[in-house]
């Protein structure tokens, strides 16, 4: 199967990062496009990160991505590193190099391989009408398999692609993500569009709470077919976005469960976003929901760790798992047969109503297990 | 061996909460006390918690801690059973019961089973000269040893006793911790000097980043040794208080080495305990322990995603482990032995310098393993 959008070219192939399996990735636009990208807000963001921010984020040409090698930390040499691959991407694209947006995670401290770099790009084929199937398989690291959502708008498609599986918990955008479309929409119309649902998609989802230093998400619009209705295209990026924030969270190094939190009868949705997000991380949650049990206290523990929200009062709180609730009716044996049942799906939904106003805010997760321990007690990121 | 202080006396036993084992202790004063005690911030504090604040914290004379049961999330019933115990262990104790201090932990969300407790509490033993090993041991949960430190000041003695490995990082206080002391101190010095020391000890650990229902600390001086230097006192308590805090952290669920993360160089205090926690709370960092990794980069990132933190500049930082710098100066192959082998010890100790000021703080912490995955998995707290 290939996934292709109307105006974008693209190749993919190994550039000695890794070994064998393809680590480089380059999608440029055939002409001109208009464009959004947010990157991560962490002090320790690479050379990559620092070269994309200062470009031409309206009108990106190209995206080119390095998997297996996060070229952060590297000091100076890394930020010429930085240059000269994108000075590579823009050769190959026909643009300026701040057209190119650079992209690149994997292991931090440690320079590129620069002379296996260089040869292994000389080497690439010239680019053909863009597979981002391929592409998402090219931008994994620990991801088990690659993250591809589609929509229609209209006559044209939103075609997004993600990676990350640990270390996510994005503070500005998810690891990696690239959304393009052939649908013809004004840059700032498309900024503000793509910012309002990354708000809702790549920052509402944690995997282990600790934020990437590489977090990249950008979407490019080629315009071949067409304008659309602006409204349509945001409901689809938001589809697309969300689609790619479930993969990612039920692909969490080791999950085997995706947890989402729906806050609800929140003060604001700011409350209710923090709230989701102290539940969908607290390790004891996590754990209880690998061990399908429907541990309610532990929901109630982690909404009482919010102790600057002084309005939240126990007794107006509303605790449930998939439509059962569990507080303050606490379940009776056949409820509780039922939760357990629940809680043995792969989907776990837990529902947590403030009773204060009508904030509210969804966030994603996973479970924590014994396959996250094994994941990153072995693997040098 | 039996641990006592003068002026106190103590019974502990099985009051049917759990099976068989020692799951209730009751400690009293022979006379008045002066007296200092913090509680949990968090919202869905227990019955416990809200009866024990509302007393009178400055001459406590009893208290009395049930194991097995957090009482916690119970209703008005709740706050009906922990009155009943209250009331049992003033009458015990010959003191009001505002002089009680009432702490519960265990699972959440389920009542104390009443009647049988009532029944084991009427079968206990009179109180006898306290032995604080034998309550140490009463108050365990998942704990895998009892938690005692002593200290001499003067012709004083200060005993501390603690409880916790998971649900741990106390916002006020640990999960259950109780000091002893017959040194005769005014209840005004010893509620400041016991703060002070709450500050760098109980509020700087962090097992799982989980604040409980229950945390409670508290320190009664009988006055029986007279007066001490309260210097003196201040770094007895001190060093009591970061014992009992370091045996938490290495005794953390499933925990295997203890972590400590020295921060320095800071802009303020406040900004080395933030990033303090943002590293030995990071379950990369954990798990890179763990799994005996001299793993920087990560130490590099959970520094990073304090991105509130704009003084921190990349360049002006240093992160070492065991005085073995690793960044900026990259370890050598000889080096990066070096930390293989520091890292395979029991206690590990991450240094960074900020580079900024003159700001420190110390944190204290374990690596995350399979063990803590399969205890909070299968038991329902």
């Amino acid at each position: 199967m290939t996934t292709t959008v109307a105006g974008f070219a693209g190749v993919t192939g190994n550039a000695g990062v890794k070994d064998a399996v393809p680590d480089v990735s380059l999608v440029h636009a055939t002409g001109p496009t208009t464009s959004s990208a947010v990157f991560t807000r962490s002090l320790f963001a690479g050379p990559s990160v620092e070269l994309s921010r200062s470009g031409d984020l309206a009108g990106l040409r190209a995206v080119v991505v390095v998997s297996g090698n996060a070229n952060v930390a590297t000091g100076a040499a890394g930020l010429a590193d930085a240059g000269a691959l994108r000075d590579w991407a823009a050769d190959r694209a026909g643009c300026a190099p701040e057209q190119v947006l650079v992209a690149s995670t994997g292991v931090i401290g440690v320079p590129y391989p620069m002379d296996r770099l260089r040869a292994g790009l000389a080497a690439l084929p010239a680019a053909a009408p863009v597979d981002l199937d391929a592409v998402a398989q090219a931008i994994m690291t620990t991801d088990t398999h690659p993250k591809v959502a589609t929509r229609q708008v209209g006559a044209a498609r939103v075609v997004g692609i993600a990676k990350g599986v640990g270390m996510i918990e994005p503070d500005m955008a998810t690891m990696l993500s690239f959304v393009y479309t052939d649908a013809e929409v004004p840059a700032d119309d498309l900024d503000r569009i793509f910012r309002s649902v990354v708000a809702r998609t790549y920052n509402a989802v944690s995997v282990d709470t600790d934020t990437s230093t590489s977090d990249t998400a950008a979407v490019l619009a080629s315009g071949a077919a067409g304008p659309v209705d602006l409204a349509e295209l945001e409901a689809a990026l938001l589809e697309v976005c969300t689609a790619l924030v479930r993969m990612i969270a039920s692909d969490g190094e080791g999950a085997s469960t995706l947890i989402e939190v729906r806050v609800t009868g929140a003060r604001d949705d700011a409350q209710a976003k923090l709230v989701g997000k102290s539940v969908v991380n607290s390790p004891l949650v996590k754990t209880a929901v690998h061990g399908a049990d429907p541990n309610w206290g532990r929901v109630a523990m982690a909404i009482g760790k919010c102790s600057t929200e002084t309005d939240i009062r126990q007794e107006a709180v509303r605790i449930a798992f998939g439509g059962l609730e569990t507080y303050p009716t606490l379940p009776t044996p056949d409820v509780r047969a039922q939760l357990e049942a629940y809680l043995g799906r792969d989907e776990v939904v837990v529902e947590i109503d403030l009773g204060i106003a009508d904030g509210a805010f969804t966030v994603y997760g996973c479970d924590l297990t014994e396959g996250y321990i094994r994941i990153n007690a072995d693997y040098t990121t």
